[in-house]
């Protein structure tokens, strides 16, 4: 620790008292834990109630040039919540407010801490939800600021298509709201997309206006077997070039399904498969499933099981969420890492086949899973960490992974976000554009004390 | 002319040649003339032809401290296009090649002068479009700059959601990509969002990354007559809440719908109207429509039209897009001035009734018309334009539009922009997000030469 910084931490536990915590368990807590990115502790914790409480922390560490890191449900997969300079991690656990819903206007405004599971059980008795779905339980404020989607976003896009307005603090403690309740704006630039995906290192989210979707009538699910890859990436070319309004469409390569009938007891062939899902009113959707049924079977699928059933439904997603937890059960002793990619669809079996290669080359060990319909896929690699020159392998797949999207016209990562993971990735796929990025970054927080070390790739340190 | 942009426009004149232009006609031509904004002359008018050539306007008016303001097709309705402090116009006639069309992945990359009509009339052999439809045949420069949106943003959303990727020349002259062509992407600031709606002030656009949709085969348009707007607001928040995949949902008042009668010979009864659209596969649409149908009853329609005959539904939406010339034709001897603002759809009804007692108290004449789906609206006023009473009554009107839309949780301008015309009204919603816009702009464009006079209320001089 600084010495200065080491004065604001005095300075903050005056000010918050047990609600800022310095024990070595919280602080280890607070820090990255993916595997391959090593944990770096903050010198603080502080649990935060208020957007005031935030502004009083960011004016203190200001002072002292000391970094502030935003912490929501720690989910995040590239090292955002990691604490390289050390400094103070705000922990929003306790801004956990639903603040208001508005069922006739089809929104909510909640605090960052809010679960997006905690605010669908909520929404329940309201017939509306909120569908953006990564996968883990993530707080909202983190979903915002990693720019995430998951399952849901073929159909409702990430969080970019689904936050109306932010209410942010900036690096110097002053509150701004970056947009209004109205469905659409033409009013100056667009500080709420600015902020979605800016992995708090622009300013601290304390209020976010989300739009709604309400619960659908009716769904049908199903899976459909294909022989390769391609082939089903070919009938996921097919329905999105149709306009078919499909609620979920994923791939699970072969391994995966071998992994989730082992640990989620399905009985699927083990082949390439396509989990899907269509929602609406019954008779618009069973047309469009009908339609979807025959692209299937022309881009050879020998095999498409389907059901309305809302046990069955729930089975098989709840399958697909826990793919990660069923490849780590398939490789007993290992530790799991997963990647992120996204690509044009049409370039998608060959970027996913050319990673299947990699990992035959490199002797590593993945499945591969992905959100096809947007064209961005998952790599989880299950990884024994004790082996250095596994570990090598392994960044040196990540990079193949990454520069193979770039070519094809994609990017380094559809969802997971930069991180400390994926900063030269940014800095190649970006190019000059990253000059722009930093001089924002200069303008918002000119003393650098927001998350540093991350999106970027040199070494930051905190300007004097 | 300031000296050194006198010395400018030699420069460039030696660059360019005969693609400089310096005659009165010509620069008249690029100055906005939009009503009540007086037309502001630029000293010359470039016709740039390549990324190359708009790099180096850029880098030599830099060097002289010089204005630079993109022109497209001369569409907007707030004064962008204005030139306050003289320098150098770009018009963007020559740069409207379609680079690439790729129909697996729905995407198109133009260059900024491509108007949309006619990308759509060179995409028709692919059974794609793009779907933003401002009404006027704008270009898709133009219209990624003020964020444009139209008929079919409740169903496809704007500029903002339809945009892949950016090309842009920096004030500087640098050339950046802001995106790739994957559909969505988590990897650092999101600078394609900052660019659109930035209104020229940020950057200049010399290629444009645009999703596509599929033509639909089928589509079912009409009309539904209501007693009140308060009626047609209800079925609109019906729908919307119902989740029901409306293609257009336009609201047209008893005053529009006469000056609609009379001009495009509908014989449509003379009340609050809605306008409205579904397409896609012929089974869902039939099954949306009939649930619709339903809700427009509920709500107190007592006239639904329908039809899914071709002509008849390109009838009602010319009759729709040229709703301006109707009230002009209405009002003759007046001149027409269009003003915008959106709020949550909740609202809608009370704004709309709010701004139709202000015209009655301030005695002027307007037709209320507006993509009500999104909670957007028009009010389009013929006013004389030699009385200056009424022309500060016109403003006073405007003003109070702004400030209702703005206290309903909504903003002044849906999709029209800032410009010179909501300057004001951008200050007094932003607060103090206006800072953090300035520190962008500022960051961007430290010289202020990027069509300096639009967004900021402050009159900005050129920073030497």
């Amino acid at each position: 620790m600084q010495p200065d910084q080491n004065a604001c931490v005095q300075l903050l536990k005056q000010r918050f008292g047990d609600r800022c915590q310095t024990s070595q368990a919280i602080r280890t807590q607070h820090a990255n834990t993916t595997t391959w990115i090593r944990p770096q502790l903050p010198d603080c914790v502080i649990f935060v109630e208020t957007t005031d409480d935030i502004c009083d922390v960011l004016r203190i560490c200001k002072d002292h040039r000391t970094p502030v890191i935003a912490f929501g449900a720690g989910t995040s997969l590239e090292g955002h919540v990691n604490a390289p300079q050390g400094g103070v991690c705000l922990d929003m656990t306790n801004m956990a407010a639903i603040l208001e819903v508005i069922p006739e206007d089809l929104i909510a405004v909640v605090q960052p801490g809010v679960t997006r599971e905690r605010l669908n059980e909520e929404l329940r008795a309201t017939g509306l939800h909120f569908p953006i779905d990564p996968g883990a339980d993530a707080s909202l404020g983190g979903m915002v600021s990693t720019r995430a989607s998951g399952t849901e976003a073929v159909r409702f896009g990430t969080m970019a298509d689904n936050v109306l307005a932010l209410r942010v603090v900036t690096a110097g403690g002053q509150v701004i709201s970056t947009g209004t309740r109205a469905k659409k704006s033409a009013a100056g630039y667009d500080l709420t997309h600015l902020f979605i995906g800016s992995e708090g290192t622009l300013g601290v989210i304390s209020e976010i206006t989300l739009r709604l979707r309400g619960i659908p009538d009716y769904t049908v699910a199903g899976t459909a077997t294909f022989p390769t890859i391609r082939a089903a990436c070919d009938a996921v070319i097919s329905a999105i070039q149709f306009g078919l309004n499909v609620g979920r469409l994923e791939l699970l390569d072969t391994q995966q399904i071998a992994a989730c009938n082992l640990y989620s007891g399905l009985s699927l062939a083990e082949y390439p498969t396509l989990f899907f899902e269509f929602s609406g009113m019954a008779d618009a959707v069973d047309a469009e499933f009908e339609v979807f049924r025959g692209l299937l079977e022309d881009a050879g699928s020998f095999a498409v099981q389907s059901s309305s059933d809302g046990d069955e439904r729930r089975n098989l997603w709840r399958a697909r969420h826990d793919a990660y937890w069923a490849a780590l059960a398939a490789a007993p002793g290992k530790t799991g890492l997963v990647t992120d990619a996204c690509v044009p669809i049409s370039k998608l079996a060959d970027c996913i086949t050319g990673a299947q290669g990699d990992l035959a080359d490199l002797g590593l060990q993945g499945t591969i899973l992905g959100h096809v319909g947007d064209g961005n896929f998952h790599v989880i690699l299950t990884v024994d960490a004790e082996d250095a020159g596994e570990q090598a392998r392994v960044e040196q797949f990540l990079e193949l992974v990454s520069d193979r999207a770039m070519q094809m016209g994609g990017t380094c990562t559809g969802e997971h976000g930069v991180g400390q993971g994926k900063r030269t990735a940014l800095a190649r796929q970006s190019g000059d554009a990253l000059d722009a990025m930093r001089a924002i970054k200069r303008a918002l927080d000119p003393h650098g004390i927001l998350n540093p070390g991350k999106i970027f790739p040199e070494t930051e340190e905190i300007a004097t």
